[in-house]
């Protein structure tokens, strides 16, 4: 089929109806399906069930260095989590704090920290008249969605395939000592899928920030995400850049094993610098007697080492990657040639980022939503909600059962169709 | 023996010189002994060992509502936590948001919340020019580290024996809108180890602040933990009686199972009105997108209901009531009549609360520690760590075996009739 926007009025018109008739059909069957979180499938969380045998009743429950993981202590969690994350986070085990269940709520905090606290001594964001952060666009929502929680002033940069738009972001940082942090995926970034390119990293280890408390929130929730053995992205660890590059504060890292154990029972983790450390440790001594003992002991045992966890992700990665294929192999059939949207195909992750016609994003959601197929709210990728060129939407294959998701997917294509067919007869109207 | 104070200088020299006798024969033995914090003893921990068993990898991890608990979800917690916690708190499960790991976190993050977003719609904390807060004393150091922490100016309230003197209180919140709360632990207190009577709750419930954003901080930590199953105390429900009186909207009440199951790894609570737990709620979304919800299974399927909460509390009690017991046994043995010091005959909760002669607090616990044994920091039991009497001691007999709590209480004892003695000479010298 030659593209939409090479058809005359008539031809859009006789696709149009034929689309059409294919959706009463489609609404019909009462379809009820989600692609819209990055939820792990139920398949995906067996993988995990043999975690709740490691620990029984007649278990040690003391850490290597003596410590009864039952008991108030640890504050920055137990030596061999610490390893284990540090071994996975490709971090030294000293910079590493394990946290509770959740490194977003973990970025929370540490937001809240910056708010009532400062950063190493400089003034508390609350004190001052205004606070900026760049926000790489299309971004995850949930990050966006705690700096506006907070009225940070929240500015898009734009992503481009290697990452951020580094120019605009050496640019901005460099004038405006307002602006003191930038949220990043950078790998296999949400909703992209891509992964930062080595000199978007070094740029970043590089950057001169007007503000010196300044922070880069690297959340790397993606790090052992990926969908083939053979053909991975690599990343280069940007704490020690920022160390060689003479930034050693610049960085805060997060990670967790939300999806690669459970989701919500899972443990958390930082690594920063020795300074931010000493921050970060004179909140959390007030703020908790320390985390969840007994669950990183479970992790550490289940997993025993970090060929433990690259193993187990090979699992996942079975599971999820066939999930990837179809939805690239549907909207390539379904879509393909005819110039109405492009999308990402990403090496790991857990999204494909798929762009409309612009002004088309909306009402293909809400198309799919009468049809019952939910996907991430149109805009979520952007801060505030708003997609300037309302273009932009997430996918989220892996919740959906195979079959499921490829019944979503046709509907989602019916519905880009329609739309973007709708869009082009009116614009020729206008 | 008379009380030392009717001695004459002479008698006193005699004894003085006998004690330090002993005392040096005491560090001779190279003691490690420590009475500092509130901590199970590990025979309390082994009690909860069948928890390890309640979940396997044959178990289905579905909760009544058919959430699958291992993955994301359930903000405010699985409706069985809920309910089971509910049965604890004396509140409607629908007042309730279960938590992770700590209530003291929830706390932190309360104070925080106040910091950065205020209290329903009130201006936050940070913006304003003071905010004050009330500390009945002596109370519990990690309360006032939290205040203290936010830069909240803490204004000392007495205790009494039926709780905080509440003709003080009443006075206080209606005068001066900058006091936005007060720390309370109502039940087997922290340090003393008493309930707050009938009255004391009646009068908290009809409290008029003179702020709208004053909310009484209720750490319910010791709702379970009596010591006799025939002689209990019983504490007014908080939140039905705020209801009763037209005030819903005056408490935030905490508690957790950290004493219960494992410290660091059980599950804590909220309960409060539904306006507040809209302020809560409107924050947690942004914080997390949940707790850990198979903790908050593992706790359910292990009590089953609130009666495997009671029968389980029992067991501790049997385990730490003859701790209890010998303190007060040595105590009296070592000090009755001798108007050195008093202390409480608590009927439940982890402390016992010591006062020697004004002068004499850190005295002691520095000649404890010079013979090995580690007691709370004098002061602690204070804001800013400043016990204006320097008398206040707080004894926690949980944790040692119970050879070991004798023979740190032995020191005890003895360090307190040398420093007593060493007082009231240099007094009469004076």
């Amino acid at each position: 089929m030659k593209p939409y926007i090479e058809m005359t009025n008539d031809e859009l018109n006789a696709e149009l109806q034929n689309l059409r008739a294919q959706y009463k059909k489609v609404q019909a069957k009462g379809m009820r399906l989600d692609m819209s979180r990055g939820k792990p499938s139920q398949e995906q969380l067996d993988l995990s069930m043999e975690m709740m045998n490691v620990l029984d009743s007649s278990s040690d429950l003391t850490c290597e260095d003596g410590t009864d993981c039952r008991n108030y202590g640890q504050l920055t969690g137990i030596i061999e989590a610490r390893e284990l994350l540090g071994d996975m986070m490709e971090n030294n085990p000293k910079d590493i704090i394990i946290y509770g269940n959740s490194s977003l709520n973990v970025m929370f905090d540490t937001i809240s920290r910056c708010w009532t606290h400062g950063v190493m001594g400089y003034t508390p964001w609350c004190k001052l008249p205004e606070v900026k952060f760049l926000c790489p666009v299309p971004g995850y929502d949930r990050h966006f969605k705690i700096t506006e929680f907070f009225g940070i002033n929240m500015i898009p940069v734009p992503m481009t395939p290697t990452g951020p738009d580094m120019d605009i972001v050496e640019k901005l940082v460099a004038e405006d000592d307002a602006i003191k942090g930038i949220w990043c995926v950078p790998k296999y970034s949400n909703p992209q899928g891509i992964s930062y390119s080595d000199e978007t990293v070094r740029r970043f280890a590089r950057l001169k920030p007007a503000a010196p408390d300044f922070r880069i929130f690297w959340d790397n929730a993606y790090g052992m995400h990926h969908l083939y053995d053979d053909h991975q992205d690599y990343l280069i660890e940007i704490l020690a850049e920022c160390k060689r590059a003479g930034n050693p504060d610049l960085v805060y890292k997060f990670a967790s094993t939300s999806k690669i154990t459970f989701p919500g029972s899972g443990i958390a983790a930082l690594a920063t610098s020795p300074n931010n450390m000493e921050d970060f440790i004179t909140y959390l001594k007030h703020q908790t007697i320390g985390h969840d003992k007994v669950n990183q002991l479970r992790h550490v045992r289940f997993f025993k080492d970090i060929h433990g966890i690259v193993e187990h992700m090979r699992k996942h990665a079975d599971i999820i990657r066939p999930k990837f294929e179809a939805v690239e192999n549907i909207l390539e059939e379904d879509l393909g040639g005819l110039q109405v949207g492009t999308w990402t195909k990403p090496l790991g992750g857990y999204f494909i980022m798929f762009d409309s016609l612009p002004g088309c994003a909306k009402d293909i959601v809400a198309r799919a939503k009468k049809a019952g197929v939910v996907i991430t709210p149109a805009g979520a990728t952007w801060p505030y909600g708003k997609d300037p060129n309302d273009s932009n939407i997430r996918i989220a294959p892996t919740f959906p059962a195979l079959e499921e998701l490829e019944s979503a997917l046709r509907v989602f294509t019916l519905c880009v169709r329609i739309s973007s067919i709708k869009k082009i007869l009116a614009d020729r109207e206008a």
